[in-house]
């Protein structure tokens, strides 16, 4: 796949990227957005949500720290995403930790149309109906095979599934591709799949006409920085700072002598 | 203009600088503040808001992420720095973006004494009431030209409008600046932009008598800091670590040295 | 006593740390946990805090940027802490500075069982109700001996009592430890004191059954990772993002060798 040229279309387009986020990596998220040559913005705000989706090309949601009032923001600024098709970003961050989470993400995935729902293993798992054992918004254990859970989901839901892990799987209607790039630590850096939604995001807003592939090369280009960021890193904070550099300078030589994709 | 000495009055005064801002860069314009050497306080709860303000030198507003129960916090916390006297500067981030965001910034305008309007160009003139083409949180295009602009809003609330871009403009009623420091990746760092706000609250919290004089010095110096880190970045993230630890170190020979004001 | 096993149990059991933290910091302190090998989790939602709570090993609470709506869910959470016997920590942060938060920390306070009650010397002073002077956030002056101060708010609690500074203080009912580890740098850096509440947060979650030895340890872990960072920092950027490198590389033998309680 060509996940190079992708990357040439964010910065040529430089595609705004609404976010309705959670409070802890709200500013990886946009400063990922930044770092990739596009245009981040965050705004929750009811009365102005659906305006600020409307003029953004993709929209990311996040309910890592949801309140009820968040909520029906989201639900505006999908509606108002869906209106001109724009995709919608959704990642199911901590669902299964509780019960309120798993009632949040059924709303939002009957309030509007969700074009991308990413989540490690055991939250997609749990989106799906599996039993999962899941602890806070770390990954928890699942036992099926996540290939078919994520395909599966994609098809009931009738969207693009991703699902993050040491091998990530983007599952479509009729399509499977599997992002073998990304490195250990940042399993260690908080904020890693957050930022992650954010690059799907990112992709999804520049090549709104195929978002598997989209989704596929969102993830190349970022994990490719990753593992560039932690070739210099001594540990997490580093890590978290080089990323951003690494993201920035990218070059597509780089992703397509790098890239994992099967 | 005399830059170097106002950072020693920065030094020696401390002052608190209150804000209530954005979930994406609060940290950034508290880590700011503190790297100067002065006091951030952030404190949004309507129930706190005014006593706050009561207590700081100047309160620093910013609406990037505002939602209603922020803004009448807001409005507290500039009445009750206005009855002290405490400088109030207010970031119209993302004004124009949507028709709620300038009516909290018409309310905010028209509920307080604002001492200082700072936004980029776009946003500025938004408020100024010209034509403009936004996008999000990012400078949009502007026909007219901004001194002119920025010149008359001033007159017309009787405070200093704040200019960031390029070249910044520092217009107060009678007396027209443009500061020539800053570094080109400023504008792929998230946060540079409400960071440039909390810069005029901490040197107008220590000059108060001179707002004019104060936004430029306080400009300077946070450019100066900006350009020094840059030398030594490989991109937007080492840029933002290394830009507190040039704020911090800052001495008054470089200020003297590098200040471009006209 | 014996810190360096402490951190190993910590790595070990990897607790889930539950946050209802303030939005300045809230990145750090969920970063801080993971650095240290635990996993936290932020969620402020009434809907879900006791649920979330009843699913941690600890849960910390942080006044930073409170409102009505936070304190609700802080008491739901801590009360499901209570009852699973989850320690609680509760970070005074700006205690003093205005009376809605000295209401709001004493509502705290008689609306659940708190376990270690954290603060800086004004702050704790405040609480136990002597008189100070307060700077926002920012430690402020205090008349009295500090030790008295802790171990008779202790008492009177039946908490454990850390007073951080430049020697911090952990007293309990029957105990009183000082740690002098730390270095002057945090001082200039937002954050350090919120980052020291969840390395409580974690050690006490690893070791429910002796207080006042988890927080002992946890502040030597914390403050030898920031003299590690301090060593090669530049200022107050480097430091931060080095601290988290520091506290994922920490070894027994360093901590054995430079641990400084009394």
């Amino acid at each position: 796949m060509d996940c190079a040229s992708l990357l040439g279309t964010v910065r040529e387009k430089q595609p705004l990227v609404h976010h309705i986020t959670n409070w802890v990596t709200i500013y990886d998220c946009a400063q990922l957005v930044k770092s990739f040559g596009a245009s981040p913005v965050m705004a929750h705000a009811a009365e102005e949500a659906a305006d600020m989706a409307s003029l953004a090309s993709a929209v990311v949601l996040n309910i890592g720290t949801l309140t009820t009032g968040v909520i029906d923001s989201m639900k505006l600024a999908a509606r108002a995403a869906n209106v001109k098709k724009a995709p919608v970003i959704l990642d199911v961050c901590g669902a299964g930790a509780t019960p309120f989470r798993d009632r949040m993400v059924a709303a939002l995935l009957d309030g509007a149309k969700i074009d991308i729902i990413k989540g490690n293993a055991s939250e997609i798992a749990r989106v799906a109906g599996e039993q999962v054992n899941t602890k806070g918004v770390d990954a928890g254990s699942v036992g099926g095979d996540m290939a078919k859970i994520a395909g599966a989901l994609a098809a009931e839901r009738r969207c693009v599934v991703v699902v993050t892990g040491e091998e990530d799987i983007v599952a479509g209607e009729r399509v499977l591709h599997r992002v073998k790039n990304g490195h250990e630590l940042m399993s260690r850096v908080v904020g890693t799949g957050c930022m992650a939604a954010s690059a799907l995001g990112t992709f999804a807003g520049a090549c709104p006409e195929d978002l598997p592939r989209a989704a596929v090369a969102g993830l190349v280009c970022y994990e490719i920085a990753a593992e560039l960021a932690a070739e210099n890193s001594a540990g997490p904070g580093t890590f978290k700072t080089l990323l951003f550099d690494r993201v920035a300078s990218l070059t597509p030589a780089t992703i397509e002598s790098q890239q994992r994709v099967s």
